[in-house]
Order: C-alpha cells, then sequence, then structure tokens
C-alpha cells in the first residue's frame, strides 16, 4: 500500500512555524529561518520553477521526499489559515498562489464544507470534513501506485502520528531558537511505532528520518 | 582564557529530563533514555570505573567532552534538588555518591550557603550564592589552564546561555520524546553568539556542536 510520508522542519526548539502567523508572514515571525535551507537548493528551486542553487548534502534528502508523492495531505492552516467557516463572498483561495508547486491533488483537514478548488498546473485542493482517515483513503485512492505527502502543519502531524498511521517521518533540524510559535510535538510520549533510520548533516541542517517497525 | 563548555542530552521534544524529577528517579519519568547512548559507550564506562562498552561514532565525542576539564559548574538541582535551605541536621549530599565522576571541583549553584563538601576522589562541591559570573570566575580559577564544564541542568544553562557566557555547547539529541519535563530552550530566541560548527550522526543520537563567532 502506499506509503504516508511525513516531512517537517523544526528549530532546535521545537517549533515548526512562529509565533503571530498572518496571511503575509504565512510562517509567524523568525518562521521563513526554517526553510533557508531548502530554498538555497537546487533541487527545491527546480520544483518551484527558478534556476540555480547550491547543491549540497540536503540534496539527495530532498530529491528523496519530492520523489514518487501522487498526492498531499495538510491541513486547514497549511491551506490558509482562518478558523471558522470559508468566506462564501470571498474564499480565499490559500497561500500557494495561482500554481502551486504540488501539481497533484491535495486534501486539505477542515471541520468546514467547500466545493473542491482547480488552480493551474494540474493542483486541486479538495476539502475533507470527515477526518484523517477519510482524507488519507481518499488521498491514497488519488495518489494510485505513488505514496502520499503529509506536509504539515503541526497539529495535522500529531493526529496522524498519534494513530499510528505516519509510515515515514523525516525532520529537517534547523540549529535556531524560534522561542515561540507553533510545536510539532507537545505532550505526546511515543512516535507512533516510527524508529529512528538515518541522521543526514548538512552544515546548515540536520535531516533525521524515521520509519515504522515493520511486523512479520 | 579557559573556555566554559556546555553539553547536555535532550530529547527530540526539547527536554532534558523527564516530569516528577526525585531522589529515586532523579532524571524523571523516561529522563534516563536520554542517556542509554552514553552508558553503552566504553568511554563513558571507562570514566565510571567500568569495564567493556561499545565504541561507535560517539566515542570520539565523549572523549573530547571529558578531555581538559579542570572544574564543574552545576544547578542546585542537579547537584541534590530540595529547593530550599539545606536541612543542618541531615544535609544529603547529593546524587552523586561517595565518589563522584568528576575528580575536580565542582561549583553548584545555589541561594543558599552552605560549606564545601569533600568526598572521595578528588571531588568537591563548592556552594556558589553569588551568582553565575562569580561561580564562572571560581570555576576558571580552580581549572587553571583547564576548561570549565557547565553541567546543567536547563535552568543553569539557560543563564548562561542569556548571558552569552558559553564558549561551546553540545546537544547530544536523542530520537525519543519525553512528552514532559524540564525544557533546555523555553522562550529564549537566540544562541548567545553561539553558532553550529559540527555535527556527528550516531545510529541512537546525533551530536550537535556549537560555538562562539570570535571577533577581532
Amino acid at each position: 500500500m502506499a506509503k504516508l510520508r511525513f516531512k517537517i522542519a523544526m528549530s532546535l526548539d521545537g517549533f515548526t512555524a512562529g509565533p503571530a502567523q498572518s496571511r503575509k508572514n504565512p510562517l509567524g515571525v523568525g518562521g521563513n529561518r526554517l526553510h533557508d535551507w531548502a530554498i538555497a537548493l537546487a533541487a527545491w528551486r527546480a520544483m518551484h520553477g527558478l534556476k540555480g542553487g547550491a547543491v549540497n548534502e540536503s540534496t539527495p534528502v530532498v530529491e528523496e521526499q519530492l520523489a514518487n508523492i501522487g498526492a498531499t495531505i495538510m491541513g486547514r492552516n497549511m491551506f490558509g489559515g482562518h478558523p471558522g467557516p470559508w468566506d462564501r463572498k470571498e474564499p480565499w483561495n490559500g497561500w500557494w498562489g495561482a500554481n502551486p508547486p504540488f501539481h497533484h491533488p491535495v486534501f486539505v483537514l477542515t471541520h468546514h464544507p467547500r466545493p473542491t478548488l482547480v488552480l493551474e498546473g494540474g493542483n486541486s485542493f479538495t476539502f475533507v470534513t470527515d477526518g484523517i482517515k477519510a482524507a488519507l483513503e481518499q488521498a491514497r485512492r488519488a495518489a494510485g501506485e505513488k505514496d502520499v505527502s503529509l506536509a504539515g502543519g503541526a497539529k495535522a502531524a500529531q493526529q496522524y502520528l498519534n494513530a499510528g498511521l505516519v509510515d515515514e517521518m523525516e525532520i529537517s533540524l534547523v540549529p535556531a531558537l524560534l522561542g515561540a510559535g507553533e510545536r510539532l510535538f507537545d505532550g505526546g510520549r511515543d512516535l507512533g511505532g516510527l524508529r529512528p533510520v538515518r541522521t543526514v548533516a548538512a552544515a546548515d541542517v540536520t535531516h533525521l528520518k524515521f520509519a515504522r517497525r515493520r511486523t512479520g
């Protein structure tokens, strides 16, 4: 069965976004700092239609993360913030622009129904109101033979981790402090059956990969 | 001048000790898990008078940490818990036993005066009541040409980090969750002038070393 693969960047003090997230500053105060290492890479820039960039120890990590993904799941906040019902007159199309970088179906966890949003470049956002398992089933169907990416944010990830539904997790640990914001791990004591399988150390980030302990 | 070198083990969710620390369980619930990687090492066992043990990627890291240390600083809680004035009738001699593993002068940060405690094996505990700078000065004098080790816990480390007094920091990141306990980084946004200088990945722990940015 297609794997559910979760990747996220986290600060040394455990935050995946800074405080005071807003439309202008979707990653919160200081949150962009978590992605500097990625944005510098040629592999990341190519995905966003940009030229140039670095090749370093992080390159194979990012290439692996981007490969063989057929659908993405994300939380409402990661799609476009604003808790509560969608604005029917002027529904916001999220933080991802007219041509988001996914190029496959994206499933958004929300309590508030909304018709599927189709954007350029093979991107669609389907709003799932019946829970994380339903979203995973829909994403797996859409992904076909490929895997499903769990993009975040922290709350969506916690739900999937606690339910033991994540097959692979990669934390890109950035050696900086945010001081406040959204914590990835907030009170849980187990990693939902995941165990460390490999670590890649780059100069500006450390990639910690975990995978499910397979039984039988 | 002798460096102040801080080393500590931290869980993936940012804790350096578990909840409910007690005499019976000085590292709190689950806290021993943070040190499994070290206790397995021949280098660590030799320091504690034990034979056998493993040699792996962590070995040179621990050898470097133990080398050239002439004095240690620690917080009251790390010496022996129990906030408040010392029991004069039956003062506890701490968690470290009759022959602690330091074999050099240790300086304990406390608000409550107490005569220096001399134990076996060249160990002494001097109780410093006039602040972190005074403790550092005393420790540097005692260390002579050697460096000073900052052993923790989290609160003592935060004070030295925030004051920009730490020259080197090594976080041994353990890929497990404690869920609660003592956080190393709790609201601060800078690393007191420290920047990452090298990462060592072992199978069961990742060592993240930081050093002061020297100017001039």
